[in-house]
């Protein structure tokens, strides 16, 4: 039996709907991938008695709690007041947090405002988990076998805290063991994904299929449990050996995977360099190639070529092809990405050309339509697309194609 | 007293974290537009028992229980199963979204597979919430004077049904009024918003303040409750007034305000036009700036200067000033922001460079460390930052400064 969770997201921003909840998802996806069941997620406000009510109730029913929230400056300390009632303890400070806290308002030249120092407070008794991202601590509290694990509800800091130390922690304790293996596929529709691996439940009977799409492509989970950890990674193994045979070039990576990272590899590996011209994703290709680490020593420049006047003056799109075949072209796709690796000087050159609405398109061009083009020494080529929802989904369908289309093309698959 | 409701959203892709709970912020911020006292969001997995528990859990607490998903097709249909036992109830067809499901499959010209007709059935003597955008229809029941609202969980469905019937029948059915305002702010961080607002709970004991911070900046929500709703009104704006004279410049807007969007409204008007240089945003800034619907009005251009020969060749950078102040420097990032005003021909001009990390910093120029600028005909401002987290968190703070820098240039405030 694999171990149950539950996850409590702290703050009144996710219940009034200012903020979407994307730490739960986060935990949850990091509970999931060490073979923990996350049983239930709840949101709850900043109040003292909802706090303690719902770690109460979590912790009855859950062998694990993950609660995230309100250890910030100015929402005060009353998670920590909460937990440390629910647990008879009265806060104490963490010396070695209060220096990180005083380091980093000298680092900024900042007065420290006294509410700051609420943030070196923890239970007396916890384990203290370290924050190398920001200031507020976590904590570890322990009841009757069953552990409630405190973190902030900064996501730059919960994320780094959550696979530094909650992962690995888990992962040494887990009893059962399990196996996961996440399959990163683009350009596939979920319904053909799914239609793919339709047998799977009686293919591999002990191994869990999920299908989890976004605006990156699909993902294919595997999971498993046994006994033996051995036994469990052989099983997903061989599952995801028929899952990427039957998925074939759709398949671009395995866990976290994603198309940026894999042309990273790539391209570093290779010493080779890409230039950008973007129109209908007006930057966001770039913004996701310089998302990765590291990404300066491949990627030269990008241009947002918005107005035409961009397309020609910067790209040397002929002036007579805009007239002739439009802006939203297979044809200009193509002269933007030879246009942008020329002009830089790079071996690969990307582009993305399209309609991302909600006005501007016609009977003939309609929203959603998208040309992507990638360049490279040995030619150019181009494909189509055509996106149906609005304008931020086009924007983001339209760089993964573009991104997808140019990990195909370094793969030599196109 | 308002009334207090609780979110249920069914399904496992929330717990494993694939899925982002979109659907429970949307719910939450309608609810709570109508005065609705949201306590609580649960996200429970789709099998009946755990559904059940959830449901009676949050009847026993909230006089509103608002739940979605599990009522497609291939889900089946446990939830509606499951909150028919809740009541004591059976499943009965529903013949006008029968006749929808036909009609569907008639217009696909596809025939109409059994598990189709599931999603006309809902609870013997439910009050039907009709479903314009697909074919599951959602539902009423009420218990005691507590009522629980079933929607499916396709965004775009239970959008609609939310916004077509839902909240109508909240506004017309609510005993209190009630009345919210949102200030966005930028520039300021979180303790200093609540330091400027710390007496508010003695000076306007009626109105709740809640500070919620986020890369873009802090938004400060004031909300009240009362009988009269005119009373509502006058008591938050009046707050609202205070709190605006209070932070002053910072604050940019109000409900759901962005600072792109007040930089569309703003050059839309003036009929002026903006080009931008980025290097360590990567495209950020004009990725955002170009998610706001007709900006290509007047964004005409974006140059992603990441590597040096960009901001030398692209934007007239004198390699002088490169070599003697650095990439990362005001000169640069002024040099930038003229060198694109000029070759795009625009009214303004906006630049960042920086280090985004985490490699890249040094003991003088350390990672975090961003220079923004803003040219326009009357000469060129720079600014200087510290941002002290990981790369993307780095990347949306300089976005934002940026942003917010071109607003208060655009507002005659520097």
């Amino acid at each position: 039996m694999p171990v149950t969770a539950e996850i409590i997201t702290i703050g009144s921003e996710i219940l009034t709907g200012l903020t979407v909840n994307t730490n739960a998802a986060f935990i949850g996806e990091r509970l999931t991938s060490v073979g923990v069941d996350v049983r239930a997620v709840a949101a709850v406000d900043d109040n003292e008695s909802d706090i303690r009510k719902a770690v109460d109730t979590a912790l009855e029913r859950a062998g694990l709690v993950v609660c995230t929230g309100g250890l910030g400056p100015t929402k005060d300390d009353v998670t920590k007041k909460a937990v440390a009632a629910c647990f008879g303890r009265r806060l104490v400070l963490l010396p070695e947090a209060m220096e990180r806290i005083e380091a980093a308002f000298r680092a900024m030249g900042r007065d420290m405002a006294p509410a700051n120092r609420l943030q070196a407070l923890i239970p007396e008794g916890a384990e203290p988990v370290p924050n190398r991202v920001g200031q507020a601590p976590g904590f570890i509290l322990s009841r009757g076998g069953r552990e409630l694990i405190v973190l902030p509800g900064v996501p730059s800091e919960m994320r780094a805290m959550m696979d530094e130390t909650v992962v690995p922690r888990l992962k040494a304790a887990a009893g059962t063991a399990s196996a996961v293996l996440a399959l990163r596929t683009s350009g596939l529709p979920e319904s053909d994904v799914g239609r793919k691996l339709e047998d799977f439940p009686s293919l591999f009977p002990d191994v869990r299929v999920g299908f989890y799409p976004d605006s990156t492509g699909v993902t294919v989970r595997l999971m498993t449990f046994g006994s033996s950890a051995e036994a469990c990674e052989n099983r997903v193994r061989r599952a995801g050996e028929t899952a990427a045979d039957r998925l074939g070039r759709a398949v671009y990576g395995t866990g976290s995977d994603s198309l940026e990272s894999v042309i990273r590899r790539v391209l570093t590996e290779s010493g080779r360099t890409l230039a950008v011209a973007e129109s209908c994703t007006g930057g966001l290709i770039s913004h996701r190639i310089t998302n990765v680490p590291g990404s300066s020593a491949y990627f030269l420049r990008g241009i947002v070529a918005y107005h035409n006047d961009a397309k020609t003056g910067l790209l040397g799109v002929p002036k007579s092809l805009v007239e002739k075949h439009g802006a939203v072209s297979a044809e200009c796709a193509a002269a933007m990405a030879e246009g942008v690796r020329s002009s830089a000087g790079t071996d690969f050159g990307l582009s993305a050309t399209g309609i991302a609405g909600p006005s501007g398109g016609s009977a003939e061009k309609p929203v959603g339509l998208v040309f992507i083009g990638c360049a490279d020494a040995s030619g150019t080529v181009t494909e189509k697309h055509r996106f149906l929802r609005d304008r931020l989904w086009n924007k983001e369908r339209s760089a993964t194609a573009a991104l997808d289309l140019l990990r195909r093309r370094l793969r030599g698959f196109i």
